[in-house]
């Protein structure tokens, strides 16, 4: 079980503003608490700062570095940013990449930073016709991801597959199209991640909250194993941790004890 | 989906005492909140009555079509029970019956009533060797027990196959064991439904309603389609309308929507 912490993240309002005026403190107390909360990685995000991502992205890495040596998720759409960040976070345990897709020019311009610095990528099952609509289409785009991925010698214990989360309201399957779709993957290439953001199942509808976080309990019991989220949501990391002790992915339910005790999923 | 109401059951205290008493303002007032809560079918259970489990039994019956015409759902390892309270239940919808095994004696006593009575089974994937501990096992099981009800006539939307379950403290994969058996049993038997109740599985571990709770989605996930619980359970309830609709059946999530407007799922 992987956990990026996604909340440094500048479409999210507090995070803007902290950018936009150099606010360290507010940073670092998010960086923190996303580590207590259990996170394995820092998602860094600054895409809406598009005339400068480059150097507001080096203040969130530099920042983040100061309170908390977990390695970085570096998730720009931009090379020359990604490039930046890993240079910046040079030395820190194995980086993650957020994202490489199969779209071709995407994918040329991604995969050698993914080579050069030895990271995680996260790959999103989508080509140059978008977003499939179908599970078979995802798994059919994953399959030639994961071959590309490994042929240029990428271990598939280090590619995290994105099976693409749509919103329920849009179309009734759109859910169970992304939980096909791990399936699919995790009945091809069983040591192959897959790991997705949760929050755009439920665009549209009343209690969001509790939306996605069944959706990250039907998601985990089709295999997946990495998640972007919140981990400061203590309802939300409750139900992970009883969810991974149900599937027998906690030996003896000891984490799930272990967050019992802490009260880390007690109603508040 | 179907909801069998699980809270008329002598192994509960309040239920115990009233049913000694002939309370039947007590039995009324649980029949009626299930039946409020969505309840499909009412379980009558008082198998704790050895003695005169028969008398205590119409008594229920009797008391609970007083208030609701819901069809019901016999409980009792005692084929005479059985059919005696079918007999009192005469004339109502579609019974159920809960339920039959593969063990050789309990099979032969018990599919005549089902015949006869033309009832949903509840079939438990075990036989004479006890509870199976492997999903392969309880598929076997599984394959026989549909078999040979549906050469005796049943038809298949009428078998309610129960993948048993048992407490993930005492094995760590005794949730994954269920999860497989019924994804082994959808994969075989598409039309054939699955059944459980889902308490068993966080027996021994603290806050066992979230355990529930998220075995239910995890359930949901492979393929379940019918529950014993309790529809008076306001989150439990919740949770069961967003699964259904995360799982695109519920067609533009009227029903979750539906639930959400009557606060079935808000937190208090």
């Amino acid at each position: 079980m992987l956990i990026v912490g996604e909340l440094i993240n500048s479409s999210r309002k507090a995070i803007k503003e902290a950018i936009e005026n150099y606010d360290a403190e507010t940073i670092k107390d998010v960086a923190k608490a996303q580590a207590d909360g259990g996170a394995d990685y820092i998602d860094i995000n600054c895409g809406t700062f598009v005339q400068d991502e480059e150097k507001r992205s080096r203040f969130l890495i530099d920042t983040v570095r100061e309170v908390t040596d977990l390695p970085l998720c570096l998730d720009s759409p931009d090379p020359k940013v990604l490039e930046a960040g890993l240079m910046a976070a040079g030395g820190q345990k194995q980086p993650m990449i957020n994202s490489i897709t199969w779209e071709k020019e995407r994918f040329a311009a991604i995969l050698p930073l993914v080579l050069q610095y030895k990271a995680k990528i996260i790959a999103l099952c989508m080509g140059d016709g978008g977003i499939p609509q179908t599970a078979s289409e995802r798994v059919e785009i994953a399959k030639q991801l994961v071959a590309a991925l490994t042929d240029a010698g990428v271990a598939e214990d280090d590619i995290y597959l994105d099976p693409l989360v749509q919103p329920v309201s849009s179309a009734d399957n759109a859910g169970i199209q992304t939980l096909d779709t791990i399936s699919g993957i995790k009945n091809i290439f069983p040591d192959v991640h897959c790991i997705c953001g949760l929050s755009n199942i439920s665009f549209g509808l009343p209690n969001r909250k509790l939306l996605n976080r069944i959706f990250l309990v039907q998601a985990m019991s089709r295999g997946m194993d990495a998640y972007i989220l919140n981990p400061t949501d203590v309802d939300l990391m409750g139900t992970l941790y009883a969810s991974n002790a149900l599937l027998g992915r906690d030996r003896f339910c000891g984490k799930y004890l272990k967050a019992h005790r802490k009260g880390l999923y007690e109603k508040k």
